[in-house]
């Protein structure tokens, strides 16, 4: 039972496995010894693999903000107004955090104490920045409002966004009550953009 | 010196002191010997005060859900259309989350492991209900949108007006482009009832 546990393991496996001790434990809460009971393979084999948490950490982090960049370069959101590419971009948002939820909550539970939480910091101020840049554009276009300071708009909206994260239950969607992942993206577009208020 | 800060201790600065203790090492990490540092009084000193920690929590965290249930039992969220009460609200939410930051960063991170926690969250869920009802009866009066449904919407509301505690800092406030308390309420209020588009 464990050769064959042992002899299915990826380091793709191994990485979704440590994003949920490192969400429920914290990263620096976290052991190897941890990790490999969670995994259910000896600290050696995790060796194999990467060179230690820290790595484990990278990828994962590294795989949610491949996943948000990567939108930035999405057609959608490089042709056409800017108020249009910004409405993509955060409907995209929301896409991605829901496909990849484990690993941009990790995303967004970073708080900077080693080299690799630093830069994922670092990397998430330069995406916020690209966002605030569109939504300059856009209030500069004329298509958004201009009484609510850039910056400050881009941390509520994006405040929005990412507290999805803590009450979205993938095994909930669709069931019971539970919120699909099109519904949610549609009420995040529609109340960033037009408000609670209905259009008179 | 000792004795001076001794002297000039009374439950509330010990309360103000585990309080950030409590979000700087989380509930469950602080122990009574991390509270008696931070606060320079003994052990024994504090139970002259308090039965222990999760009496310290519960005062912290009654606190901040007084000053929230308080906000509806304010003329403006009685009185009036729906959409209207709502709006004031929500702007008092902001307010209160402003001016009792610590204590409501505090409720926010309660996660259900004691009765207190259990209790904090309860009274979290009925505040929602509370504001839920409110947003419903608005739509109900045909001043709100329709499309985006009530539950999924106040949680979306709640989730911009939270996440405020994550980069909100009083000591920024005003200067060196921080936002001041009364242009991040502002902010929220226009963006939750209008959105980022502008009126045309």
């Amino acid at each position: 039972m464990t050769t064959a546990r042992r002899d299915t393991y990826t380091p793709e496996t191994l990485l979704s496995v440590a994003v949920q001790v490192f969400i429920e434990r914290g990263y620096d809460g976290t052991s190897m010894e941890h990790l490999s009971k969670a995994a259910g393979i000896s600290k050696s084999s995790i060796y194999h693999h990467v060179t230690g948490k820290e790595e484990l950490l990278r990828r994962a982090v590294s795989r949610a903000l491949d996943e948000l960049f990567g939108i930035l370069d999405e057609e959608d959101a490089r042709v056409g107004s800017a108020a249009g590419r910004l409405e993509y971009v955060v409907r995209r948002m929301v896409e991605v955090l829901l496909a990849e939820l484990p690993y941009v909550t990790l995303l967004l539970r970073v708080r900077g104490n080693t080299g690799t939480e630093r830069w994922a910091l670092e990397r998430r101020r330069e995406f916020d920045h690209r966002v605030a840049a569109l939504l300059k554009a856009a209030a500069a276009e004329g298509d958004v409002r201009t009484d609510v300071e850039v910056r400050l708009a881009t941390r509520l909206v994006f405040g929005m966004i990412n507290s999805i994260v803590e009450w979205y239950r993938p095994e909930a969607a669709g069931g019971r009550g539970g919120a699909g992942e099109r519904e949610v993206a549609d009420a995040v577009a529609r109340l960033v953009f037009g408000g609670l208020r209905k259009a008179s």
